[in-house]
């Protein structure tokens, strides 16, 4: 193993850096901005996508496929929504590469193969999307579309971060068609909720529900519902939105139904998604100086066995243990992996698996033969025991759900213990100076303030929680009336 | 429903497209060349996903995630594949949109954010893995890399069609990495084989495994592995490649590695895929002029139940027992669906079902409730039974199994009986004219011959079946020795 991880405190970010790239999650690639999602990371990713995917289904969503490109002329025909992502879009103008005259061997872009229009690789997919559903909707019976698609995005970040800004992600974007308003808005709260218990019990991130104020919206959105987490350095990190979009494309692209009166009406849209992003999430949420920490139910591998031995005969006998203990864990669906190289020794494996974050570690000697034991690790909390094979695998199946429980517990302790109520500005700015996370202060709804304090701070308002605490109150910056308290941080 | 699909009969390849479309299993998007697949036809693709990524992960892959974009720099350094794609290459060119100000409210390319160098949006991934495997690589014990990826590529073919022949396309990439060329060799037969294995017993599919004349090989690759199926209407259809890419893209990106020995070598590699195109394959093996028949193995749906009732109260007494239906199948695994929409008449349902393919439908209706019976339709067949409700979990399950082999050892013996042996170039053209499928000849192995058939009949050479009928014989076409048959067809 290379040397040790920067420590957290020392730097932060490079702590993280670091810990993606030698925890082998991801790597930068030879184009700006795009990464590399290594066979390790991208596991993870898979776990997330297979439990998102069941949450979809199970509340009526199918998945599709709409097209990588965006014609320019549809890509700017909902105003807000252009506007909002033009500054930051790859397009492709030509389809034919040709030889190079004067660099034999090399190629050009071939300037006769010119697009008549120019093709806008999706930012997003309501564009294309929305031009589809005109004609999938004629009347209510058509009505309500409940579809998400798992696809690639782009968007020309200048700054750039693995998994949490990267110019290419991986997403899930859902684009559903309702009837009424009450029912989008409906939709939107409900796939935001999903979030909200995806990232809570599956991710064990806790996280806070609520609105984005008007400036922070998706562009195109009448309302945005957010999942705001805290990471370990006091910043927040925006884990999932969902948008009511209102009839704004529907307008945009004519999408009209005939109601059960045979009215035509404007059909109401929502829109929802994750990424990649959830990677930097999990990662600054439960990780330490040691490396990954993995909750149990995002683990590729929820336990390793590590042979000790120094004889063919030694391994044999610790194999044919080991080999049992597969069995037994696997048929309680425990993801377990014997590690049996003959590349490492114990040590290095030792090392590589806490740098991963493996939940659990058996390792197994000719000791533990002689005794009936095996050495049992935890990664989160970085304790050994010794257990008895006999009670190995209740062991183990208690302790992964305990684990899992524990991360999510550790989490939400450090999450409402950086959550300041302040009550006047120099208080905010004090707060925001110890880096000590969410800040719940009254605001008096105004884009001006919102703006300034951003300007003054670089904290902006991470949402107006969905639970807000009523109660009138003055704004902490404007002295102005306010009816809540909003959540501030700076934010990833 | 619409009116009645064109017969396969009087146009092969309108009855295609009106099928594609009809099923609800794609459309053509607004941009020229890329398709929407819709959620049907999505959800058999995620079927076939989820059964090759099993077989993948048996078979020791990983996935990964590498980057949509390969800058013109790496995508020409491999000669020979960068001259095949670059015909067919979209080219990002700039990375920001700005108002227009000759249109209001319209947007324009940024002249000023052109990018340095052009970003081919990747055809292929060849280019930009192994610039990435270079830096993984320093040992053996780095060996072997096998790793797939699931992703979009593009490929701006001139005509398209849904499934078989669109700009953008969905696909799988495996790209591995290896220590000798024999290991390499192994990988890339043991790949085309579970292809093989794949299209047999899950898409009831029957292929040829062969070996690609140099022609016909992909753009890169010292070796084409494929397997080659046979559509109804007598062309054939190459439905996966697995490449033998020999050290050819290791030397392009210098990636080189020290064997046990310490000595620098160069990587032998592999690359192998299979896309949505295996959509067009299933249509055109088994479906008929009444619409889509799915392999139960493939289909969403493999039971649909159809309530028939006139009043509420039946309504509510054949939903019981449908309900009891569903869970008695559920807990064998099967899905099923209770269609219980009241915005359709039973006729409506039962067409759509029959034009989607689902292989058993069940209608239950007052007189069965009387006589503990259901009505059974089969749609491979399209035979009809009644069963006792006693015996319906067994009959439906074995069913199922049957239907199954059914299709296949069906679509085996059409394959088989459109094999013809011929001896002469007017045998040649002759049964090329009655569309009767592969044709199995001599040739002198040269790619003159070849050529020169290919353009006197359209016919290519599908592949050289590794289990190729030795024996000299004398090519069908210039009358020099051969070494024995390969086999010729008309192609998809």
């Amino acid at each position: 193993m290379s040397k040790k991880l920067t420590s957290r405190a020392e730097d932060y970010s490079k702590w993280y850096n670091e810990l993606v790239v030698k925890a082998d999650l991801a790597e930068n690639s030879a184009v700006r901005g795009c990464m590399v999602i290594k066979p390790y990371g991208y596991a993870i990713w898979e776990k997330m996508q297979a439990e998102l995917d069941k949450m979809f289904k199970e509340t009526g969503h199918q998945n599709a496929y709409f097209p990588l490109f965006v014609p320019k002329s549809l890509f700017e025909a909902e105003e807000k929504n252009a506007e909002g992502f033009a500054k930051e879009c790859a397009i492709v103008t030509h389809y034919r590469l040709q030889a190079d005259p004067d660099r034999p061997g090399k190629l050009r872009v071939d300037p006769e193969a010119k697009l008549e229009e120019e093709l806008i690789v999706r930012p997003t997919s309501e564009a294309i999307i929305w031009n589809t559903y005109r004609n999938w909707i004629q009347s209510y019976r058509d009505l309500p579309i409940l579809i998400n698609q798992w696809a690639n995005v782009v968007r020309w970040e200048m700054r750039t971060r693995l998994f949490l800004r990267t110019a290419e992600f991986l997403w899930q974007e859902g684009h559903t068609a309702h009837q009424t308003k009450a029912e989008a808005m409906t939709e939107a709260r409900l796939m935001n909720n999903v979030y909200a218990t995806f990232a809570e019990n599956f991710m064990a991130i806790p996280v806070i529900q609520g609105v984005k104020t008007e400036s922070e919206r998706f562009a195109g959105a009448d309302e945005t519902f957010c999942i705001e987490a805290l990471m370990q350095d006091g910043k927040a990190l925006q884990a999932g939105t969902s948008h009511f979009l209102g009839q704004n494309f529907a307008k945009a692209f004519d999408v009209k139904f005939a109601n059960k009166e045979g009215k035509q009406e404007y059909v109401w849209a929502t829109s929802w998604g994750v990424s990649t992003r959830l990677m930097g999430a999990l990662i600054m949420t439960h990780s330490d100086d040691h490396g990954l920490v993995l909750p149990p139910s995002l683990a590729p591998n929820q336990v390793v066995i590590v042979p000790i031995y120094k004889s063919d005969e030694e391994f044999a006998a610790v194999s044919e243990v080991a080999k049992g203990i597969l069995i037994d864990l696997r048929a309680k669906g425990i993801t377990v992996k014997f590690d049996d190289r003959d590349t490492q020794r114990p040590g290095a494996k030792f090392a590589q698996h806490e740098l991963q974050g493996v939940p659990l570690r058996i390792a197994i000697g000719p000791k533990d033969l002689q005794n009936g034991t095996i050495e049992l690790a935890r990664r989160d909390t970085l304790t050994k025991t010794v257990v008895a094979l006999t009670d190995l695998t209740n062991t183990v199946e208690n302790l992964l759900k305990e684990i899992q429980e524990t991360l999510f517990k550790k989490a939400l302790d450090f999450r409402d213990s950086h959550i300041t109520e302040v009550n006047s500005f120099d208080e905010f700015k004090d707060v925001l100076e110890k880096k000590t996370g969410f800040i719940s202060a009254h605001w008096d709804g105004t884009n001006e303030t919102e703006e300034k304090i951003k300007e003054l701070t670089k904290a902006t308002i991470r949402c107006i929680p969905l639970e807000m605490k009523e109660g009138e109150g003055v704004c902490v910056y404007s002295g102005k009336p306010s009816k809540g308290r909003v959540l501030f941080a700076k934010a990833y």
